[in-house]
């Protein structure tokens, strides 16, 4: 029997508790381990000696902080050659790096250096020497936040800008989904050590009541009916059909033979949670060709999914359905012969730390237009839960105190420049992003058929003509940040 | 005999270190004191429990912060009534309200809602109770910074803005001196918050290597010039004697006859700092007309101090002049028989605590340009002296990276708005403000005569017209920003 693969039985950890228990569904986090297969980009792994607290001037120490660099194509300091800077997120850097290959590709051409600081408390970035140490407490997670993060990137920046007489070189940010929205704000927040920023996927609007809490599961639902109403409508029925299953005698046992599932099913909770995921997955993933950013999938795979559950055999059960449906995403290879769900889905992770503390983002299920389980966010209940669960209590307000996002067409008109948001409209974290231009330097960049980060990805023969021209779009407004940088500035470089 | 005023022995405790042993020159702190006399301005007193810590989630604590209020103008929230918001900066706020009449003569004619929120760490808004537990040592200390306090005004901001349904009132932030570097910084770091910020006498640029580190004693130094070459010479020779007589048998005593000291001089630098701080904050003070800001002065008061040295009678030695001349600055009353040194000039205060950690603004001394004792900054010293005093080191790159400043006119161009740096070129920190316009909304007011935040002052009968003519600007500049905001906000209230 085919073993899973750890970083299957890492998701499903992480997954589970999407839906019912009404916490942030996740970015990419776990999914951000390093990779099994290395890829073809060649870097240089250094370290960094950052402070522990940048924002108080407590004796809370140091770490050391991981970044990637590769200055093979960097035309150097003097010709005032561009710094490309991915804001590394919630996962080890060698997993961005390597599925960021939009950056690698374009280095050439900008004559640009690459660097990919990792954020602080993942991958190998790790206060107090180990992740056990780190991830012990409270106390020690206190330190595990975007506005710390973004101040290392900061520091990083000088330090080296210093080190290489680099001062006077352009940098350009880059980000993907939590990665996206530490470039933004990083860009609206130190503007004066950067010219733009590239930040993709990134819902930096999914805070508090900018947008209606049931935006990510309606997107989901959406990219299920568009491909076929009754494979939303039979989704949408599976749940009562789980739970009454569930309820029979032997139902429980039943519902692991019908999910192949390697160990027996304790609740229903458990297998509704580990559907769920996999539909917001499949709504971030669903690339208009093959690909294996998350799983080995196929081209438009939720129409994949669909296709299974509406082709199947008359008379097949709902449940049935369900399963040769949802087998698309969590065993596309045929490889697996049994499911193992998650058994502990409250293990401690970073950025479920983060969801809890500052990243808090309000998600309702409706009942008219998802075909989630319905449920309500609920502050009290989410308060709760990260005390037990933590030792530590939200602040839903902080982050649009700190970075905005209320009456953002208003407030970053005059006040933000050179950020491009770009989206794909399949991709449930769009809907917690910016959509429309809010300036003629503010730029939104939406694509119909695009999901999470897409053109961050390196390109492919198979990529649809307006993913080429999004790209061209974002290369040609890269291009007008470092040109009118370097004629403010005289340099000898033109591309 | 007449009995010092406390704030006198303050203002000697805390400035007597200015010149020789290189430390930053302070700020107001220490002048601002609750007033002796309460001014006619009328406010509630209030306070706000605020997170000790905005950037870790570690379980720092709370404190309660004072903020005085004035709503007897304001149009309301329905009306879109301006919020005008002054950022408290090192001292008691019940000082920097009643020293800010400008905002006071302004506020019926915008409408606008009054808010003084004071800094934490002074006045009554003190972490751990008390200022002697606040101020025990640098782990108690460690909160006190610019970032945490201009997070206290923004997480104020937004409560206060809830719990009045006045979300939609534009905020227009004030501040002088520090509190002017604060209001932009925040108005830079905090757009999403504020319409903009006017920054008088903000000395933003006074980091790093952004200035010369001799501009602020150049400028000090020029003020005397430009009144008399003679009086410049003299003080600049001043030195010399007073070291040649303390070196005499029986010089100290000479010299505290000389200088009319209260105790026996112990050596001849108590009394070198001591009038190195009077032309400092005389340069500050040089108001065109007579005012009791810092002390009771006549105006344009380096001239009468000048008057005083030139004019002695033939044959007055050289420091039976620098007496007279100084006691202008602290006896033009008359009312003060015998002058007290400091005795303890490294006693802890608030600024100088900001001053050994993010606050290091490098000052030198300039052979040729500069009246005071020859000396230049030195990181090594300071950085000794800082953990020798308070057991702390500084980062002397840490405000540059995070708020800028360097090739500013570049890098705010085009990610800053509507701000007024506002500054008087006789006063010496004017030379670490902004003094050109950076772009059509970044705007730099400048005057050839006026000194440290002259135009927040409240309007008096002797004000030139050049003074009126500023203020008249910075109405204008503000009604723009208020009249814009309301234009994209479709607001009920015109002015």
């Amino acid at each position: 029997m085919a073993t899973f693969r750890p970083h299957f039985i890492l998701l499903l950890l992480l997954l589970c508790i999407i839906t019912f228990t009404q916490s942030t569904p996740l970015f990419l986090g776990k999914y951000a381990k390093k990779p099994n297969k290395l890829s073809s980009y060649k870097y240089k792994t250094q370290y960094f000696t950052q402070q522990l607290d940048h924002f108080s001037f407590q004796d809370s120490g140091n770490f050391s902080q991981r970044y990637l660099i590769n200055a093979d194509n960097w035309v150097g300091a003097q010709r005032k050659g561009p710094i490309f800077m991915y804001c590394g997120n919630e996962g080890d850097i060698e997993w961005f790096a390597s599925n960021s290959g939009f950056i690698w590709e374009i280095a050439p051409r900008f004559g640009a250096m690459l660097l990919f600081p990792e954020h602080r408390y993942y991958g190998e970035s790790m206060p107090y020497g180990s992740k056990e140490e780190a991830y012990k407490n409270s106390t020690t997670l206190s330190y595990l936040t975007a506005e710390q993060a973004i101040a290392d990137y900061a520091v990083l920046l000088r330090e080296l800008k210093q080190n290489l007489s680099a001062e006077g070189c352009p940098v350009v940010l880059f980000g993907g989904s939590y990665g996206g929205m530490l470039a933004a704000w990083m860009r609206l927040k130190y503007p004066h050590l950067t010219v733009g920023a590239l930040a993709s996927s990134a819902p930096i609007l999914q805070f508090e009541d900018i947008v209606p809490p049931e935006t990510f599961y309606n997107i989901v639902s959406n990219d299920f009916r568009r491909e076929s109403i009754n494979c939303f409508n039979t989704i949408k029925e599976s749940w009562g059909e789980l739970q009454s299953m569930g309820e029979n005698t032997d139902g429980l046992n039943q519902l692991t033979k019908t999910f192949h599932l390697c160990g027996e099913l304790k609740n229903t909770q458990d297998l509704s949670d580990w559907l769920s995921s996999a539909y917001s997955y499949l709504a971030m993933v669903d690339y208009p060709y093959p690909s294996d950013f998350l799983m080995p999938l196929p081209g438009h795979p939720i129409r994949e999914v669909c296709k299974r559950i509406d082709s199947a055999a008359d008379g097949t059960s709902v449940l049935d359905r369900i399963f040769y449906g949802v087998s698309i995403y969590y065993n596309f290879t045929g490889a697996v012969n049994c499911f193992k769900l998650d058994d502990d889905p409250h293990g401690m992770s970073g950025w479920q730390w983060q969801a809890c503390t500052e990243m808090v983002m309000p998600m309702s299920s409706d009942p008219e237009k998802s075909m989630f389980p319905i449920f309500n966010f609920n502050k009290t209940y989410e308060e709760e839960r990260c005390i037990r669960s933590y030792g530590v209590k939200p602040r839903f307000r902080w982050i649009t105190t700190e970075f905005g996002g209320h009456d953002f067409k208003t407030t970053w008109k005059n006040s933000g420049s050179n950020i491009i948001f770009s989206n794909g409209l399949l991709d449930p974290w769009s809907g917690g992003s910016v959509l429309q231009n809010v300036s003629e330097s503010l730029v939104a960049l939406v694509t119909e058929e695009g999901a999470h980060h897409l053109d961050l990805r390196a390109s492919t023969p198979n990529d649809p003509d307006w993913l080429v021209q999004q790209r061209v779009s974002e290369i040609r407004l890269i291009k007008g940040w470092i040109d009118d940088y370097n004629q403010g500035k005289g340099s000898a470089f033109s591309m």
